[in-house]
């Protein structure tokens, strides 16, 4: 038989005719005589009614939940004081019945899905996918991803699949390797982005590129990654970074019109990387709330509280009335992001109380002028060096977010810039790069590669932000010779190390590079932050745990012996 | 500088006006005193003309092929003698131009790419793409892979992208295995398919799913395969073999029509697995020539030629006249295919001489009338038992193609049905699955499980053939436990080898599994066949040899002795 429609598209058009359906038993329930089901597809749910002298009967009494179904019968209005919204309004009263699939009772119940425990949850998938919400989900990935193929073919970008058996790219993270059998002793890496093959098609001349490409880094799984996840690589030719950020705008916007019926700001607001560190103590700031770091250096500048007196650096969060048990867990964070300690104030009247209110005293009304704190608000401090600073009182920030549910419903996006070309490794003492070696600087910089003032040069390198996720970044890349020695020489790279690692590359780089740059978004970021899901799991259909275990289908697993012997490998005792 | 348009877009609109245009020097000549370049972008040439007097001419003149350069100055219509199609019609009259990027001296000359060593091709493929046939091949492999996402993703069905870190797949192939270093000693597979995962997402009632998804053999790579490719993996849940058929037939001629402008048949032809061996010898036979395989059994039963009287099947392929060299080439096909040897005869007037001619004497003019064998012309002989007999003149018959082209331009297109259940292994005397050992037997054939005719048993399961490629096959799935078990029966598992083997999976089917099938079309192979292009490596962007390398990037490759100490690996010595 055939399912005369999915049940949500069943309505007036069928009313008082013969139809069939199709789908999962969500609930039963015998009521006198009588046998209702709750019929679920993916479209909704249909209210079954099965009489005692039905034909159906029989078969519908053997039908448990989750089981899979078929009916035919007519549909119906529900009597009046039962009629719901959309195919709510209706029933089927069946005379016939078939069930396709007896199940096994189901290990959770799918109607408490969230409260259950993860790991049950990744363990029976496919139970859990059965939920509306984890449906709803899968459904928006898909349509976006279909948007976005849409968007991006009709502005003349080519899909291009690039290789997943490859070598190291430069990403600097982990790679995954994959023994080789016909080499033994050899192996591939799959990829931590398309990055070198994306920048090869450029000087292949495809022009305009885009994957939505899957790529793996081996780390350590904290903080919600996935050792396998998606990004949407885009890169372009003859552009320069205005060209790929307003492709960048329009794409997000047409996504978000279309299948969120959203509007997002044309342009979106950009602030450089020192603006967004200065003012919001992050370079991926949650823009749904204000909270912004306030300077007070100068005020503490040789004063009587020797701590801040001569520190380079001091800034302030005002806030609404904070206990001290609030301020102590406050304090943990900024700590726990590289500060000292966050030394505070609670403000009475026009003074303070409390922390270091006896050395304020002086410059209390401009205290309380720079940084709006009520009667009764808390000034959260921290001191030191600037970055350490700033970064410990963004901590405290979204903390504050947190604590206090600051952030407003909504979406606020925003462009994050120059961020710095070069990244100085305290531990190695060495200068590396910030994003990869292939990022080019602003050329109004390019006089200080070499200098003391090298930490200082800008790249033309971008992120942008949503709700203070990092959902893509990019940069224009390098394509003069001499600017990339330049860049090879300031992170300590002689050629031959540049070679042993991008030789193949640069060797392309030497055959007619065009000026080229791109960006790739993290594509199961951007679903979860679509969705307002509170997990990348959430929105990846089959997501490993975060042991990198994948609890479902046992992965990862022994080998045998004989797979071992023919790749030439032998599992080191002991490990 | 900005680029007014690809070069191809230039035309009537930009006459005698100022135009940028950036590409790369295809051709440089240097004509008196004047300068011409070819340049090239993805779109097409435009000639480059720079008069010795023009600002132009300094900068121009260091121009080498392949350099990356900017032009600016006014378009012209070439002199009416040198005027070509489309924008060979213009020329551009230069008095500014920019080198962008230096080219050094490229490896081979890319005009004459198809005559180039394949490996040197590979190795320097970021040129090679620069040819505008093999930008052509992608272009329309984005084209296809988006028209594939808009039609389904308008037909209702879901992209979902399944896991590349996983658990070995019922394919039957070798995995490729990825060792983990957060439990060192197990490892991840990568997925042959998605074929367990797609089943699982119609058990998780997503009802049509698609993908084009990543897949992983590790084969020896005879027959142009690589390890890594790309199928487009479709399934759907409530439907039967009917509604998988007319989808895919659908999809197909949609894609025929908007990509290639070309029609393909309503409903597509049809042969049972039988009516194709026992016709072309071939459950892939290229339909695009008739030259069917003609019975004959019957002529030589208890005849005076003893090799042909008592054998099972006699069978022949009659063609025009063949040399004596021919013919051997032919009998090395068919030895090569399973055949003892090729027998041979030749029409002369209304009887025949060579081969075995003495011996037809008495069925001539039945010969000559069952084969339409024209004066002059060759039959060719295979006997033994059947499927040796067709598999072999199979293999002549497509041997005959390419020596006498017999196939005519165009697209052939023809499903496959009814492929066998089961397969009997002859090395190892047992039965094992054809596709799969989910794939749903034709239920009027259940009760043959278990019989000693089970080989008989009709699987619904098809292959899509185009061209004499198989590009796509599927099947129905068993959702029933009961016909589950009869089949694993039917290849030797029993209850333990299939838990091992499948055991969440067939925990997952317990659990209300919908009537569900699907196919899997090879993507690359699809893109061979519609681009006209001899080997699937001409069709994906950077492929690997068929030695599995990939000649570019130079992977496979050495690990770090702290990689391999990581994921508490060794290389075992003298491998």
């Amino acid at each position: 038989m055939k399912r005369t429609a999915y049940l949500a598209d069943l309505g007036s058009d069928h009313l008082d005719q013969r139809v069939t359906v199709q789908g999962w038993v969500a609930r039963r329930r015998d009521l006198g005589k009588l046998i209702f089901i709750d019929l679920r597809d993916r479209s909704g749910i249909l209210q079954i009614q099965i009489e005692p002298e039905s034909p159906a009967f029989t078969e519908a009494d053997r039908m448990r939940g989750e089981s899979v179904a078929e009916f035919t019968g007519m549909l119906r209005l529900r009597p009046e004081a039962q009629r719901k919204a959309g195919n709510g309004a209706y029933e089927l009263i069946a005379d016939q019945a078939k069930l396709l699939s007896l199940a096994a009772t189901p290990p959770f119940e799918l109607s408490k899905g969230r409260e259950v425990a993860e790991d049950i949850r990744l363990k029976y998938r496919y139970l859990d996918l059965r939920r509306p919400e984890m449906f709803e989900k899968l459904l928006l990935r898909s349509k976006v991803s279909a948007a976005i193929t849409a968007f991006l073919t009709a502005e003349g970008f080519l899909n291009v699949e690039t290789p997943l058996l490859t070598r190291s790219t430069p990403e600097g993270a982990r790679d995954f390797l994959v023994p080789s059998r016909q080499t033994p002793g050899e192996f591939y890496a799959l990829p931590q982005s398309p990055q070198l093959f994306k920048q090869l098609l450029m000087i292949a001349g495809v022009d305009r590129y885009f994957q939505l490409a899957r790529c793996f880094r081996d780390e350590d799984l904290r903080a919600d990654r996935q050792p396998d996840f998606t990004q949407l690589d885009i890169e372009m030719s003859f552009v320069d970074q205005e060209d790929i950020l307003d492709l960048s705008e329009r794409l997000l916007r047409h996504l978000f019109e279309t299948v969120l019926n959203t509007e997002l700001p044309s342009p979106f607001p950009r602030l450089t990387y020192q603006q967004a560190m200065d003012t919001y103590g992050s370079d991926k700031p949650d823009l749904r709330f204000q909270l912004p770091l306030v300077e007070v250096t100068d005020l503490f500048r040789d004063g009587a509280f020797t701590v801040f007196a001569s520190v380079p650096s001091v800034k302030v969060l005002a806030t609404g009335e904070l206990t001290r048990k609030q301020i102590d867990e406050l304090e943990r964070v900024a700590k726990q992001n590289g500060a000292g300690g966050l030394t505070w104030l609670r403000r009475e009247g026009e003074g303070f109380s409390g922390g270091i209110s006896k050395f304020v005293g002086d410059f209390a009304a401009e205290l309380i002028a720079r940084t709006g704190v009520p009667p009764g608000g808390t000034l959260l401090f921290a001191a030191g060096e600037w970055k350490k600073v700033v970064t410990a009182l963004g901590a405290v920030r979204n903390a504050l977010r947190d604590l206090l549910s600051l952030a407003e419903e909504g979406f606020q996006v925003a462009w994050i810039t120059d961020f710095p070309q070069l990244d100085y490794d305290e531990e190695s003492g060495a200068w590396t790069y910030m994003h990869h070696p292939f990022t080019a600087p602003h050329s109004a910089d390019l006089p200080l590669f070499g200098t003391e003032r090298q930490g200082e040069i800008r790249a033309q390198a971008y992120d942008l932000v949503l709700n203070g996720f990092e959902i893509g970044g990019g940069s224009v890349r390098i394509h003069d010779p001499v600017v990339q020695q330049q860049m090879f020489g300031a992170i300590g790279f002689t050629p031959e190390t540049a070679n042993e690692q991008f030789g193949f590359f640069l060797d392309a780089l030497s055959f007619g590079t065009p000026p080229h740059g791109g960006i790739a978004w993290g594509f199961d970021r951007l679903m979860m932050v679509m969705s307002g899901a509170a997990s990348i799991r959430e929105v990846i259909a089959f997501p490993k745990n975060n042991r990198g275990s994948d609890l479902m289908a046992q992965a990862p697993s022994a080998a045998s012996e004989a797979q071992l012997s023919e790749l030439g490998l032998q599992i080191t005792p002991g490990k």
